[in-house]
C-alpha cells in the first residue's frame, strides 16, 4: 500500500504544481478516469477535491463506502451521491473568495449550472482543461508494468486463436471476433477496450468496419484490431493476415505497410516531433504510390484511455519523451480491393522503443 | 426504406412540437444516441440540425459519407469533422437573430465555448434538456420489436448456458461471465450492454459486484445480471440461482424477492405512478423484515440506453403509459450471508405488462 500511496500523492503534487500559475485555490476532479488516476478509487461514482496545499478529500455514495476506504486509505472520504456538491460544501464556512477549477472538457453544461447554483457563495468555479492529460502523458513504472501485462494477455489470446485455427475460411467475422474476445476474457480481461474489428476481404478496405456476418474466403486479407482491459488499463494491437494464398496486390500493400510501420517504430525516440513520426510512416506509403489510401493518422497514446495523448498525426504537436506510449498503425485501404493495417503499441524509452505487442507482424498466410 | 423514413421524420415532428413553446428556431443535436434516434445515422461522429419548419440536415466526416447517404436518404448530409460547427454555419447568411437549442446535458463546457466562439453572429445558443428523452419514453412498434429481439437473444444465451451446465461449482465467476458473453456474441450480439455480473456466495450480497476469480461453491447463491446489444438496442435481465442445495436463508430471501418482483410486475400498468410501482415491490420486502437490505430502486426504462427513463424509484415522478419499457428488479442483500435479485424487462401495454425476459424466475437449484 505504501508504494501505491506515494504514487497517487506524487500525481496530486504534479497537478498542484501545474496549477500553481493559474490563480486557482483548489481543483474539483469529477472525470472518473482522473479520480482513479489521482486517488486510486475505481467505483462508478466519485470525486476528488485537491487544494493548493496538497490536502485532498474524495467523495462517493453509500454503495462504495467500504471500497473507497480500502482503495484510498490516505484521504478522507465524504459520503454523498452528488459528489461535486458535497466536495464544494467543504468551503461553506470559508471566507471567500475561493477559486475552484473544474474539468471543462468533461463537465456538461447542465452539470456546471447545477454546481454553480449549489456552490457556497465564497466559491468561483474556473474552467481548467488538458492539465491532468498532460501529467498522464509520461507513465510511471507501475503504469508501464500494467500496460505490458494487459498487452501480453491480449497477445496470448491472439496467438492461441491462430494456433487453434479459429481464423480460417468458412467462418464469419463475428465468430472470429467472439472467439478472440472469449480467449481474452478467460485469460482475465474485464472487457474489450473497444469493439473488436475483424475486417475480411473487401471489408478490410474500411478502416472502421466492425465484425459482421461476412464469411471469410480463401485468399482474403483479414485485419484484426483488438484490445483488452484490466484494472483500468487498455491494450491496442492490429494484425493483418491472408487466409489461404495471397494475390500480388495483397503481398504488395502488405510489404508497403510493413515497411512504413517499421519506419514509424524506428522514428519513435525521445525528442522526435510527433509530426515527424507520422511523416516517417506516411512517406514510405506515399513513395509507393498509395498516399491517398492512408486515410488516418499514424498513432496515439494508450493508457487509462485506449485513445489518449500524444497524437502522431500530420497536425501533431510536441515531441516524444521516455515513458510515453504510442501506437504506430499505418494502413492502406483500397476500396473494393482490400486493405492492410499493422499496429504495435510502443513504450518510448531512452533508446529504441519497446514494442509490447509481441505477435509477429511478418507477412503470414494462414491455412485456409 | 419508406417505413424507416416516416419513423424518423415522425420523431423529428414530435421534437419540433415539444420545442414550439420554447422560443427556439432550431435545435442542434450532437448526442450520438439522439442523432441516431432522429435520423437513423449510426456512425461515431454525427450531428443533426432541425428547424422549426421541419427542414433538417445531418453532418458527418469523410469516413462516413457512403454510410450516411444509405442510412439517412431523406436528409441533406454536410461533410465536416466538427459537426456542430458545420451545421451552425448554415446560418451564416441568415439575418438574425436565430435561437438554436443545444443539448445541455451532453455538451461539455469546453464544447459549448468552442461552438459559441465559432457560431455566426446571428446565432444565440440556448440550452435544452430532457426533451428528446421525453419523446423516447414511449417506444414505437419497430423499437419494441427490436427490444424483444435482443431480449430473446440474451435469454437464449442464458438458457443454453444452463443447459450446458456451465454454471456449476468449481468454476469461477469470470468463466461463467465469459461463457455467457460468448454465447450472446455467437447469437449475434454486437457487445454487452454493460459489464456482466456473476456474483456468487458472499459476493451476491454486493449489488454492484462484477465477476471475479472467486470459485463457485456448492450451496452458493449466484446472481447473474447481463445484457446484449444489437443495432442500437439493449437488453437487461437478472436471475439468481442456487448451485447445489439451498439453505433456509437462501430459500427465504428468494421467496420474498420473487413475491416482491411479481407484485412490481402486477403494478406496472398504464396510469400507475412510478413511485407506487416502487412501493409495490418495496412493501413486500419491508413486510418480510428485509426493507433495510433493498438498497436500490425498483427499475428503469431500457432502450437505446440500457438505463433510461422512466425511473421506478421512491422519488420517481410521473406515470406509466403503454409503449414504455421498465425493469422490475427488487433485491435483498445481506452482507456476509448473500443476496438475491430478480429482474425482468417489461413492455407496458394497455393490459398486463408483457415480460420480454423469458427465462423462468421460479426458485431453481442447479446441479452442483
Amino acid at each position: 500500500m505504501a508504494l501505491a500511496d506515494t504514487r497517487f500523492s506524487d500525481r496530486r503534487r504534479k497537478l498542484a504544481a501545474e496549477l500553481a500559475g493559474q490563480r486557482i485555490d483548489a481543483v474539483l476532479v469529477t472525470h472518473l478516469t482522473h479520480v482513479r488516476y489521482l486517488s486510486g478509487f475505481s467505483g462508478s461514482n466519485g470525486g476528488l477535491l485537491l487544494r493548493k496545499d496538497l490536502t485532498a478529500q474524495v467523495a462517493t455514495d453509500g454503495r462504495y463506502t467500504t471500497q473507497i476506504a480500502r482503495e484510498v486509505p490516505d484521504l478522507e472520504a465524504i459520503q454523498g451521491r452528488a459528489v461535486g456538491k458535497v466536495l464544494l460544501q467543504q468551503f461553506a464556512d470559508v471566507e471567500g473568495p475561493v477559486r475552484v477549477g473544474f474539468e471543462a472538457d468533461y463537465l456538461s453544461v447542465s452539470e456546471l449550472k447545477d454546481l454553480e447554483e449549489f456552490a457556497p457563495e465564497s466559491v468561483t468555479l474556473v474552467p481548467i482543461a488538458g492539465v491532468i492529460e498532460k501529467i498522464r502523458l509520461v507513465k510511471d513504472s507501475l503504469e508501464l508494468e500494467k500496460l505490458e501485462e494487459i498487452a501480453a494477455l491480449a497477445n496470448q489470446a491472439l496467438e492461441d486463436l491462430l494456433a487453434a485455427g479459429e481464423l480460417r475460411a468458412g467462418r464469419t467475422e463475428r465468430q472470429v471476433a467472439a472467439d478472440l474476445e472469449y480467449r481474452m476474457r478467460m485469460l482475465g480481461s474485464e472487457r474489450v477496450s473497444f469493439d473488436t474489428i475483424v475486417a475480411s476481404g473487401p471489408n478490410s478496405a474500411m478502416p472502421h468496419h466492425g465484425a459482421d456476418d461476412r464469411v471469410i474466403e480463401d485468399g482474403d486479407l483479414v485485419t484484426i484490431d483488438f484490445g483488452a482491459h484490466l484494472r483500468g488499463f487498455n491494450s491496442d494491437c492490429t494484425r493483418t493476415y491472408v487466409v489461404g494464398t495471397a494475390n500480388d496486390f495483397a503481398k504488395e500493400i502488405y510489404d508497403v505497410v510493413l515497411r512504413a510501420q517499421k519506419a514509424g517504430v524506428a522514428a519513435s525516440v525521445p525528442g522526435a516531433k510527433l509530426a515527424d513520426v507520422d511523416a516517417a510512416c506516411r512517406d514510405v506509403i506515399s513513395a509507393a504510390g498509395y498516399g491517398d489510401y492512408f486515410v488516418h493518422s499514424t498513432g496515439h497514446g494508450v493508457g487509462l484511455d485506449v485513445h489518449e495523448a500524444p497524437s502522431a498525426a500530420q497536425t501533431g504537436k510536441g515531441e516524444l519523451a521516455a515513458g510515453m506510449t504510442l501506437t504506430i498503425e499505418p494502413g492502406i485501404y483500397v476500396p473494393g480491393k482490400g486493405g492492410v493495417r499493422i499496429e504495435d503499441t510502443l513504450i518510448i524509452t531512452d533508446g529504441a522503443p519497446k514494442i509490447i505487442t509481441a505477435a509477429t507482424k511478418e507477412f503470414t498466410e494462414l491455412p485456409a
